[in-house]
């Protein structure tokens, strides 16, 4: 399994059409057998903050005019939670959920602080070392 | 050929502002040679619906007090806008363009109903298949 | 030292909370002893004007309500601000900062007015040049 290819992405954003990107990517990387390293950061990171994920319903201010059309064809079609299409690869594939230790330390947050896909909390040069040995690194703003 | 370096392109966002970097960008990979897959989606894709570059002009909510200046600049300059940089690039190089078929699907479009420079439908597991294999990717949010 | 591995990294965002993300994995890279390529385009590089990085305190339009709490947060612990971090890890390690050139030429800029930080200026094709050989680029919005 060492010759599996390694995509590494940095979530940043914390609004829904922000991280569904981020969770059918990583998706789309578990049904290309690569391993996934996930490192939240910031907005990303609050996102994920134990009972976030079910709360959070907004969607970037760039786009709020389309965000209600968008969230509506999403219920009727069932499409699921960004959450959920990220736990579901996760539990399929091989992805690890890190939590940037700086934006945790700034915010007096541990990882009993954050939902259970959170693997552990990690600095920013562990996780830029992983990069730099990934065959892909997206940052997702 | 088969050594040119290769690029990929995910444009998420769909703001003014936003499409000109990927235009840029694409521009200069061709510039260097490079073959070009861009891989739209969401806000990205629905900049590319048909009849859609021509009536854009909103720019990030964030740089808003900055906008119209920078469109006036644009405009007294002549500089052609982000679409017509992108259609250069494509037709000068080697640029290939696909929907996300996740986000056409959710919105019922299809091929026929985004620009002509938009070359085909793929889903996101063969976009990250050509991710993993590029030399560059750039995650456009 | 040709073997460093390398990383580039665009700014195109231009708020506080877009800016210390790539303050810090620029320093996270320098920690890894990798070289550096900084591109600042459209609202990036107006945060590197001569006198902007001191005044700049505003937060993503998405994120605003969390904004105060961070800025907050930040002055009490005494974070280092985005631009004192980059300037810290720039004097550490290899960091070269390049202003774009098609922006610059927009807005009827010179070298001399950015900030020292920026080493010069340069066209999107060169730089897309760098990023082709870099082992990591990271495009921030």
């Amino acid at each position: 399994m060492s010759e599996a290819k390694k995509m590494c992405i940095v979530i940043f954003g914390g609004t829904v059409d922000k991280l569904y990107p981020a969770a059918i990517v990583a998706s789309g990387a578990v049904m290309n057998d690569m391993e996934v390293d996930i490192f939240l950061t910031f907005w990303g990171l609050m996102a994920f903050k134990k009972g976030a994920p079910g709360q959070l319903t907004s969607v970037s201010k760039d786009y709020e005019e389309m965000g209600p059309m968008m969230m509506q064809v999403m219920k009727e079609k069932n499409v699921p939670s960004w959450y959920d299409t990220l736990k579901q690869a996760k539990d399929m594939g091989n992805i690890r959920i890190h939590a940037c230790a700086m934006t945790a330390d700034l915010f007096e947050m541990e990882l009993d602080d954050f939902e259970p896909v959170v693997d552990d909390i990690i600095g920013v040069g562990e996780f830029v070392g992983m990069a730099a040995e990934a065959d892909t690194t997206l940052y997702m703003g």
